[in-house]
């Protein structure tokens, strides 16, 4: 970890298991006791995946999307002191509006979590008469303060650079349709207050790899390095069984985000254990968030698998955007400024 | 079980198995040995699933859906003494026509089973111009006298009332369309003849919950209690990998069952054993009969897995039924007799 | 007109215009002064259109489905000296229930109109949680009497016969699906009392002739002649720009009419003028009543035209079904007795 | 014109045609020389259709969709003496950036054009890696600067309103699918700089009745009334042959327009005449424009024909007004201050 | 007609009428007493469209899909003095096999016709498990032998160039799939002896002008010229109200066909015409055949029009060569020599 | 292995395991320490399945199906002692036109390999815009000349027959749809010299069993036999959850192969095991291989499973081709000389 550097804080107890002998291919692995999140993990919660978390203290915390018993997700937050093994709330987020008064979404899932400045955000997709983001911003992980929609439905899968850029707040997000959305491309867009959004910009559209060939959306925040920012992002393959979920990497331009400078051509990990084949929806692996320790450079992935679990994987940091760089393929789309 | 009964027969050996300890979620467990029907279950017959079952004298004996190595499905009879290990006859079950003469639909599948006044009635989903309900009527299990089919097509589910109400026959049954049928709601119909049909009525349509937020359907016979019939069927959901198949629960008015008392929000069971999500159609767990006790309340759930196999799960009457009234939401439509 | 007889009353002023001198094709000639009702008939009524008309007295009675400006579809009373010049009332029918409490569907549209014994009933489409048939009786056109819904949803294109067979009211309909149903068979069901039906029998699917290879549907009430039942319906044909529907012929069994004798290959009307090729849906001709002469066999058929207008046609009795018996080509599933 | 009152300009030169005698329904009557606009009125130019005019000067000015005989639509200039006969360029509206560069969209159609404190907004649909919203801006109609996008894709059938309401910009638009979109809502957004857009709201959705039921879009900019915002838009109605387009109308709060206050349950215009039912898409009246005088209360709607023609019609503004209320149904929905 | 030429005989009596004055777009007029062909054009045949026509001695002959009033398409020979008013036969052409047993296609439509060194050849789509290419062969149009399908399904829109290239007859065809098609290029195939075929090649796909954005297909036989081959096709652009089918032209390689040297952004024709947006399948023109006079240059095209008429435009070959070269571009696909 | 004789050398090393004790179906048993290739192969090949192997001298030689980890397929050579342990090469074929240059496809899948006359052909599926035949020859497996495509596109399960037919190579293809295609048979066509194809049959279509009722497509090279051509074939059922690919069995005629002698109408294997339900996706059985020998009868079938994994089974030919006989269904289109 010489060259390449992460620009972040120290997380000395990241998560963490070294790298098995046998390994082909790019250099993220799996966690060996992987689901860290099984079946029915929580009273009235049968599953628990597509979920967020961060160092928090001297531990981990996180906002989980729980799926009920009654099938309908909302978001749970969760404590851990080794970020593997983790403690749920038995109730929901309760969050409230900006005068106090509770709010509670229609649905709420696949949520992200960011802090800038002191103030954690949390970003998910909910009912807005249509699929949409909802957002809500804490200090204390005690009392939630939600705030405005950022976007008109329908969209999907947002997440926050978690610095401002050029005096701005910075939001990827994926648009999307009302259904199962058969095409999705990553843009990104700016706010000088977290209320009234603009300046958006195309960040990067399915690729011609076969695995990333129908869609692709946002996974984890943006990590920041000395070679620009770090995406770690979810791509889909349409086959006549359905959609199949990979991770995949790119790094995009550190003062100008929408220009993609490498994209890595292959998956990083893509379904191939029996807990991301086979549950609620087969042959998914959805990254959220991860955990990386700028001094060492040691990166823990979490990823949803299934719809039904969360898992585990591991990284070096400069090995993986070395591998993402010796294999990069941009295209003329991903270069660009992203305005049309 | 003491407020709540169960108003049947004694079935002093009904299948059991206790508790297990560790129990989220609804007080519906699976059987330890589950699958109890496996692969290849009698010559030329790929997979049984989807079938009905119930006492007969000391033993049991059901009707079973038999995938063909052809992959067509038909009725077959089974004979069990403990109603976990079953004995197949060899050949398809031998309809005649009220003449005496053989019928053999194009295709069956679905079979439910009701004894009503010494009548034992089979009622299985075929090719009527189009998918439709067919039924027998039998008193020995040795002669089978094919009956009216009861409604136009399209349509499936159909299961009796174990008893007359206000003098006439009522049938549940779920309309649907040509093909996967992408919607479906519960109806009743009453015959004072099994001959004729009408009073159509409304029960319940899809619910907010996602896991059945696509379509429903009957399960098995409604039970007779002293909170209203205990009704145990399906919901689906609709990811974009395809169906997904859950049991639930509601109770209906005991005089007017169009009217839904209770209706569980959360599923009672859902895939998540390998039998049940991996198969000829992953994830789906389908309830098509119960053995139940009225003097102990235990209760045995026939349910087919997959497409695949046939599992066993356990409950008590009365545990059900105060989850289902614990947890119940009920709209507007379910509450409402059910005619415009 | 001496072998082929129409078994039904005189109407000696049927509306009538001669045939024209170049006519091809099957023996059915435009009113030359078509469309007989227009765009915007009556206040709050864009458009009238699938309608269906009879005798009355020494004038004419017709129930027509009036598209409000809303767009939703009820039906009127209209009445007529000429049954081309038409009066409607300004008000929809004013259903009541059994009780005489007012009923009135969420829409209703496609009436038909059916004397029997000296009673007259109504049959239209309407919601009963989908798509189905409503039924009315009335005996002076002042009073309307809900009956029962005869059947569960999704059904629509229904039509009694005009007298009971073998002692059971008689019912031609067409199951269908929740959206535009790119399928659909005739089928007929009887009842002893209105209220329950059953025996249900399939009639005759879509043809092998293109015109009527997508699906087919009941349209006038059907004719008792010396040859059988004659029936007038649509069939429709699938192009990359829609559906369209034009008429055809039949005869069915006078004692079994689930069995064709006769079917004609060739369409009787196609969309040709104006009138039938542009409108609300385009290319339809929708035929839903006639007017017939049983002493000299004329018989001017009313049709519903783009969703738009209604047009009259003319044929003789005996010219249309020697024309159909001399075209005829039945298939096995258009004579079979219809039960499976 | 007394009790309700256009808050607007007078346009003493507004075209005009009195009422015919005969007319039900809405009081919206076309002009008798339809189609002001016909085929190929350009070199280059197969089709003009849903464009927006204004008065300018003791003229007219407009914005065109000028279908080019690729078929690629772009904004034509047009002006006119009249507001009848059109005058175009031959050219696109030649835009350009902030920095004086050329800009071209790939594509651009169904233009707005509003006027707010003297500077004139053209609002448009082009692709910003999907269907989306562009604007500009001029002050004379010779330099046009191009200026941020408004909202993420997918977005069409964007309109300001006319004036700022508590100190914000405030934009109507539909949020859609990537194809011909069978939902569509409209919804509020605001800015306070043209730059930054948020706190959105929606305004309402289809309606029950048909002719809206499968999506509605905003047509007109709104217009300041007495009553409130006097909002002309478009309803679909989905057929088994494609959709229908017609003109609806609606009046919302004044100052908290996402309440909508009145919406006529009927169209106010629907395809009837042969330049709306026969062209490209059949069909279709699609409002874009209002020209109106706030003395006489005169106004004249500029609408698309069948996405060949430009149509024009005329009504009272007070008569309208009326109308619309009297026949006003609001759904729950509707009347919310659209937020979730 | 003086740089440009027309490699082709004298037809002294092409039809012909000049060009109207005020023609905007590209030079090709439709004849004024358009359709030639209308409804009912023989007994048993309700339309006559999509069809092809050649000089014939001093007159002309004809290959046209007749629709008969049953639906189901076949082909009827015509004849013609001049190539305007047609006389039919009354039976279909009685196709033989090799060994002069009576061949008939389940159904055959789009019938071209060429002429290569003496032999007529008529090519259409017809029933081969699936829409497949048929062919048969004449000298004298009276004995029509039947040949091998020369491709396996699906396949539509197959023309014959009118001399051998390189030694090998050539045919141009449109791969499809079994329904309506919403995709589709043209590609080459060779044969050395009309009975095995290979050396398949990529011509051309659809293009960035929506007129033909959704797919393309092979029109009349290609015309040699001194600039390459002439291609009249046309191409389809997808509207939410169906299909619209325009004409095109292009310039092929003399050598190489499979490369286009020009080919036209814009429609040379597109439905505007009552006949053209009017009929069984509205907004359909559909070019089958030309006739071209090499002296003068002079050129008739036939049309189908909205699958229900025969169209008649004119053009001259040099005015419309150098309007499609003038407005020609060609994309990577096109220019390619069109293996893979 | 008497009267059943198998026409094709000797193998004596043919892989083997004999037939488990408990078999009920079909006699064919799967290899116990299935699979035999597992997730990740090589270096940059995420998955091998669906791939051809036969012996080359003493050993054994094969093509198959690589997916590399950036999801897009090309074809691999791998090289085995005893056709159960592979090593594959690093680099993908080379393949080079007949000038020597080099050759790769845009993507290659499904590779066969067949040996005629001391040459070996490759053939799989490619881009030929569009999906389409491809084909390769080499004598050394170290040269690998691409000829002609056969077909136009879309076609895919492409197979020659091992030895010529009446002086004129014989290939199986499926012709399909540019997608998913749920639809499909089988067509035999012929070639003189490997260039030019004609005289195309249809062989067989789907079968009314429900295992083969949507699809079905040609698995390993015919194998010729005393009793016929044995056909190892897929064929697919669709479900509510996506296709379910099963693996059948016929005898074709032994010189008119386009003749269906018999057809099982029992599935030979169908997905049971972990590694054919789960996977990239899910049940699959996909057969594309046989080693066979002669002496013995011994039968190795080898098929791709879950698209991610190769399977091995065995069988025995005359147990086999008994069974095939005795549960033979063979259709009217199955037993035609298949031309139309």
């Amino acid at each position: 970890m010489k060259e390449i550097k992460l620009i972040s804080p120290r997380v000395a107890n990241v998560p963490w298991q070294e790298k098995p002998e046998k390994l082909t291919g790019a250099p993220v692995w799996r966690y060996s006791s992987n689901p860290i999140i099984g079946r029915n993990p929580a009273e009235g919660v049968a599953r628990i995946f597509n979920s967020a978390v961060m160092p928090y203290g001297d531990e981990f915390i996180g906002v989980f999307r729980g799926e009920q018993t009654n099938g309908i997700p909302y978001i749970y937050l969760g404590r851990s002191k080794d970020a593997i093994h983790w403690e749920f709330d038995k109730e929901k987020i309760p969050f409230t509006d900006e005068a106090g008064n509770p709010f509670m979404p229609v649905y709420a899932y696949d949520p992200r979590l960011v802090k800038i400045d002191d103030i954690y955000y949390i970003i998910w997709c909910q009912d807005f008469y249509g699929a949409a983001i909802g957002m809500a911003k804490t200090t204390d992980f005690k009392t939630f303060v939600r705030i405005e929609n950022p976007f008109l439905p329908f969209n999907r899968n947002a997440v926050l650079f978690p610095r401002k850029l050029n005096g701005n707040f910075v939001m990827m997000s994926r648009p999307s349709d009302s259904g199962h959305t058969p095409f999705g491309d990553i843009f990104l867009s700016e706010s000088p207050d977290m209320v009234y959004w603009g300046k958006h910009r195309h960040v990067m559209g399915k690729g011609s790899e076969w695995w990333q060939s129908l869609k692709i959306g946002g996974g984890a925040a943006p990590i920041e390095t000395s070679e620009g920012w770090l995406l770690i992002y979810h791509g889909v393959s349409g086959t006549c069984n359905g959609y199949v979920y990979s991770i995949g990497g790119a790094i995009l331009d550190i003062d100008n985000p929408s220009i993609v400078k490498y994209r890595c051509e292959n998956f990083l990990l893509t379904p191939e254990e029996w807990y991301e084949e086979r549950g609620f929806v087969p042959n998914v692996t959805f990254p959220c968030a991860t955990i990386h320790d700028s001094e060492t450079g040691k990166m823990a992935i979490y990823y949803g698998a299934a719809d039904s679990y969360v898992g585990l994987a591991f990284t070096y940091a400069d090995e993986l955007i070395r591998y993402i760089k010796e294999h990069s393929v941009v295209s003329a789309g991903d270069t660009e400024i992203g305005i049309r």
